[in-house]
């Protein structure tokens, strides 16, 4: 098992953040300056082509630390942020800038898909390593509740099979924004513990159907769909359910432990 | 102008409970036992076979009184609840039960159709009556903010017509549940305040994507569909946005008038 190697911290606003390596993959903690241990554990993805610190993600994070007292964390998926780049890596980026460029939208999805998934291949594993090392820290345990935070695009394309293949996961927040592949539909047939579902209604690439398609898929008993005007780059979300994951990973013991 | 006559009034648990009727509509309006003048105003309607005072719409009454401190107003759409049948309603309602007793889905859905159609075109203007009768109350007035408060089936083809035809409604709740024909897709695309739309995710009568093409007609810039798995009989609503009409509507001003 890998561990965890902690390799700065800083603290503002009452947030720790704290950057991290688990094996090859970079990594981001935040927590509460002060709080209880075991606290829920929330693990956010990043979309395409970004990574683990950007604004929006960041900003979300901390919201999700100082709203609820939570831990949240994430890691720069396979070729992103700040990891080395391989020659699929560079391939792949260079085809989905050519054909966003050339507007030939039919390549666009097949590139997008193909590199999607062989991200998630790599990436699940990666995910689960890091969760079996920040288990071993003793603030967070085998106690603490878990729970996929989203991220739309890329950050669900990686969270479905994750969920899927983790138990440790009880509730997931998903998105549309990207092109959910029959396989990936398949994967989410297995998924069983409650879902939001966050879709974009006028996502200038990404066929509606095929998004509705993949919220129809989800086992769970409880999951529901938000939508709101807009492509994933210019929505505005109004009305989304905020006390999701809170509902479903209990709020942070609020007695120091 | 219709004026509006109380006939009953009853008080408990802090919400006072007054019949009326404005012309041939009898109607109920719910507010709170002591409260500011000019508090928003909720239209809540019923599903179809149904009336006015369902426990579900009262509760839901009852709540939006105690909660927001809002007024809540229903009526008994034609043919239903407290009022008399023409034999239009009885042939409908015969034919919409001999349709589901034979299974006969396309029967059931062209009958609901004509027949919504009708009682929305006998509802809308007495909708719009109890609202100038209303607005002539000094509890009133014309500054209380005015907003559709729903009710899937009936209550949404009802609405729809109403809120596209009535200015003085500023965001309106909406849901599926019942056939969205061609004709009411249309009457939506005029609709352009904030809507908030339900969808029963799986209904046994209704095509879901129909009520897809509905939401997506509204031309709202701020609307928010919430879909969750269920028919419009068994769904359990989970996420939902309960501010919805407390953001548009604002709260009722909280020193007295």
């Amino acid at each position: 098992m890998h561990s965890l190697r902690f390799t700065t911290e800083t603290s503002s606003n009452g947030v720790v953040e704290r950057d991290f390596v688990v094996g090859e993959a970079p990594g981001v903690l935040w927590s509460p300056v002060s709080g209880p241990d075991h606290a829920p554990l929330v693990l956010m993805g990043h979309g395409g082509g970004l990574h683990k610190k950007t604004p929006a993600l960041t900003a979300r994070a901390r919201d999700t630390v100082t709203t609820w007292g939570f831990t949240v964390v994430a890691i720069d998926a396979p070729g992103h942020g700040d990891r080395p780049r391989t020659a699929q890596d560079e391939q792949a980026r260079a085809d989905l800038r050519q054909a966003v460029v050339a507007g030939e939208n039919d390549r666009f999805e097949s590139v997008s898909v193909r590199y999607s998934t062989a991200l998630a291949e790599r990436a699940v594993p990666e995910w689960q390593a890091t969760l079996d090392a920040l288990q071993a820290l003793p603030e967070i345990g085998t106690e603490a509740p878990i729970g996929y935070g989203g991220g739309i695009t890329l950050g669900t394309a990686i969270g479905i099979p994750l969920t899927a293949a983790e138990p440790r996961i009880t509730a997931a927040i998903f998105g549309g924004g990207f092109f959910p592949h029959e396989e990936l539909i398949e994967t989410a047939r297995r998924i069983t513990v409650p879902v939001q579902f966050l879709l974009p209604w006028d996502d200038e690439h990404v066929d509606r159907q095929s998004a509705l398609a993949l919220f129809d898929a989800f086992a769970s008993p409880e999951k529901t769909l938000h939508a709101n005007p807009g492509d994933h780059r210019t929505i505005r979300w109004t009305g989304v359910d905020k006390e999701f994951l809170a509902r479903h990973l209990g709020r942070a013991a609020m007695s120091p432990a």
